[in-house]
């Protein structure tokens, strides 16, 4: 740890990794270049990748284990060459095919038997199959895994199969219904592995541990002490080369549904029984519960919605959401939500969640901020309790991971004077010289591997998120008066300002 | 500010600095050489001496006005020569004379008379005698002050006159009260500043500002979260010229009759009902009253008492006590003391506060350390909330002036690992390039030319503090058994950590 001063010990749970195989659909796409190779190299120089263990790509482009593995050199991996990177090659083979093609699954397991045996048999505890695929894939190709027997776990559960997806996971309340019950016929819950990579985040992961394993926090986290909690996810890239999809999808659906309820169930959770996936995912399920739900004549006065116009992002001139290609021209679809939510129980009544997140805004930042109440009364007259800033904890989630204490304090000189003092820590700053973050993506690969669900989103949970937002989409789908209307920003801008500050933002 | 993403916004209490006089006796001496004159100068510097005022010097040393400027120029304030300095000598005038003699205080009474009209006459405000003198002389000086009519006010109270005494006041209950009340013949307790220059740091100002301008700390700051409170003035130094005073004082009487129980006060003390120098005073009184005193048959039990022996600080060989100079061979003077006090209310009934001082200790240090208790229950299993290092907030008033909040957080990393993180902050970070902290007896002065008695020691607050320290004092004298025996540690040591340890000091 480079800064001694502000990190002292660690008591880790015991990681002890042991051989299973990776098995990866949408092996010559984007994810899987971008985020799970390096995720999983990175794993490896860090002994938490079992030398046996083996990764099998499976894609539908013609080429052998060789020309693959040439690809992960000179491209993806490029930067990471070593000899280090050829001995994690030699676990990664690849297989091609059409995901249609029953011939392909049979093939797949052929290989898997193969690498597992050619790696010393015995011992393997179980298999991943990681659909970095299309979501309308997932029908397609669970039930061939299923027929091809490679889902099929013994009555111990061991080895495992666990299939992990990514969002979305569905488009509304009826459809992620239809895909749940069509993955529970060939798949139980505990081997359904939903992505949400926002939750492998340190300072996400921090949260839990910020909230249930410091005693100073807890006793201020509610509604007697705590005056609003803003999360808020905003981006200064647009819509890039998803604009297809995005334009169909939506930011409601994009970044609400998963990463800022998720994010909101964290915060807001009562404390777990245990640290199991089960204890944890029954408490955020609660909590998205006790959300009330927005009634249809109060969405306009709840939820802001806009989409950006032409602009320019860091002094580059920047097309409009219309203009984007693969944007229909007079689309209506928001790239940018602002919501006010309140949850209906004890320990939150009356306290205002303000959820935020929305693209080609003026920065790139992610951030959770507890905005706590004025003192109840100020003793320094002629100051009033207004006039003190009220204390905010703010827990930077991107780009900068890190948080601070925001108090009040005596500014240094022979005069009273107050100001707000910062107790900041920056997470960079513990990393010994040359080390980068980890990525999100290594701690839910090896969650995984553990059979750890507890950063996984489970199927009540995001059933209930959609129960919560399809009544919104469809009214906006009606053109409800009541619904409010699609406001606009120019791009680089703060967003529709104006608008989220009636629902409370603050300044 | 230099650290501006560390501090923002100053809201000021007013300051508007109007012409008095300050007199000084002891005027040659170290104390005033070394600090009043420096920190007038600052206020000075700082436009928070009005231009008005005037500085005049009083001691047995027969020199002239231009032989005492000359003094300030060469010597104690040599290394602030500027054209600054030049004005601020100016306002400085001497004069000399017997303490013991009428008319010495006689021509201090035309002087005052000529130098005020002489700077335009009219709005002077009041008049500071500061006695910067061995507290023997305070009853020989004051007399004589009232005698010549100097300490007189008018019915309306201005212009004022404030005497400032230094420490120690008195030398046990029944010396303190009889001092209290020769004081009081000839001056009301509105004009007596009793000054504890620790109460002038700007963390120990701060502790007030923490308390109760936030809103996070009050919630958790009673028995309920606290575990305990520890708060230590930690020495390198040994008792240096002042070996003679010391022996026949002892550090009982040198540090916690004063600095600590005034720290424990602040820190431990209910809201105030309003800033003014009454309100506050009225609480800390109010919590000194509500210290359990130390049965004489517990002394034992929760003092400790020890001397330090040769040794060496910083690699250099030093003497033990008992070699010092001036120091009876067999003395049998504490130089460090522990202590465990209880402090009966509603708030912190059954907390223990660890209060401790020494001298010729491995560091000089001074912090107040809150520790709180642990998690009532870990959700994270295997780790127990006994695994989990508890919060502590710690506050530090010297060398470096500052504060942190130690908490628990995750380790960056795809493991679970915990570790205790820094919030940190340190008010060196917040100064402009090349300016210091500001000294203790700059606020003090200003407060004192101000009429604000908030950080001076009230009458009642130093009879409490004697009623409780007395009895030990005396228990010692007597070598009462249960009293506990004179510990010994090595100079340079961490001092008697043994049998500190089992009065709840943690390690």
């Amino acid at each position: 740890m480079s800064d001694t001063s502000r990190w002292r010990g660690s008591l880790c749970l015991e990681v002890n990794p042991l051989p299973n195989t990776i098995i990866i659909f949408g092996a010559s796409g984007d994810l899987t270049g971008r985020k799970l190779l390096p995720a999983l190299f990175s794993l490896f120089r860090r002994g938490l990748l079992h030398e046996k263990s083996r990764i099998v790509g499976c894609a539908r482009t013609p080429m052998t284990d060789d020309a693959y593995r040439e690809r992960l050199r000179t491209g993806w991996l490029a930067e990471l060459r070593s000899p280090e990177l050829e001995r994690f090659l030699e676990l990664v083979s690849y297989v091609h095919g059409d995901y249609g093609d029953a011939d392909f699954y049979a093939r797949i397991g052929r290989r898997l038997d193969e690498v597992e045996s050619a790696a010393g048999g015995g011992g393997f505890t179980g298999r991943i199959f990681y659909l970095a695929m299309p979501p309308e894939l997932y029908s397609a190709v669970v039930p061939q895994l299923a027929a091809a027997g490679l889902l099929t776990e013994s009555a111990s559960g061991l080895p495992w199969r666990h299939v992990v997806l990514e969002k979305p996971f569905g488009h509304d309340l009826d459809s992620a219904r239809q895909l749940d019950r069509e993955l529970h016929r060939h798949l139980t819950e505990r081997q359904i592995y939903r992505i949400d990579h926002y939750l492998g985040k340190e300072t996400v992961q921090n949260l839990m541990i910020l909230r249930f394993a410091n005693t100073i926090f807890e006793p201020v986290w509610n509604a007697g002490f705590v005056d609003s909690v803003e999360i808020s996810i905003a981006e200064s890239v647009g819509v890039e080369h998803r604009a297809g999809y995005f334009d169909r999808t939506g930011l409601l659906r994009d970044m609400f549904q998963n990463h800022l309820l998720e994010l909101l169930a964290l915060v807001a959770m009562e404390p777990p029984a245990g640290s199991d996936a089960d204890s944890i995912r029954d408490e955020k399920l609660k909590l998205l519960r006790s959300l009330r739900p927005i009634p249809p004549d109060a969405i306009g006065r709840q939820v802001v919605r806009a989409q950006y116009t032409a602009g320019a992002v860091n002094g580059i001139a920047v097309p409009g959401y219309r203009e984007e290609r693969d944007v229909a021209p007079g689309s209506e679809t928001e790239t940018c939500v602002a919501m006010r939510l309140y949850v209906d129980n004890w320990r939150w009544r009356g306290v205002p969640f303000l959820l935020r997140s929305g693209k080609r805004l003026a920065a790139k930042s992610s951030r959770i901020i507890i905005r706590f109440k004025p003192v109840p009364h100020s003793v320094f007259a002629p100051l009033t309790a207004a006039d003190l800033a009220p204390n905010r904890l703010v827990i930077d989630i991107q780009p900068s991971e890190g948080m601070r204490l925001e108090l009040q304090a005596k500014e240094p000189g022979p005069k009273l004077c107050m100001g707000t003092l910062s107790l900041d820590f920056k997470y960079a700053s513990i990393l010994d010289d040359g080390q980068n973050m980890p990525d999100a993506y290594e701690r839910l690969l090896l969650d995984c591997m553990l059979g750890d669900q507890t950063l996984f989103i489970r199927s009540d949970t995001i059933l209930r998120a959609w129960e919560l937002l399809t009544p919104i989409l469809e009214a906006w789908q009606r053109g409800d008066p009541a619904a409010g209307e699609l406001l606009f920003y120019p791009a680089g801008s703060p967003g529709p300002v104006a608008a989220e500050r009636k629902l409370g933002f603050a300044p």
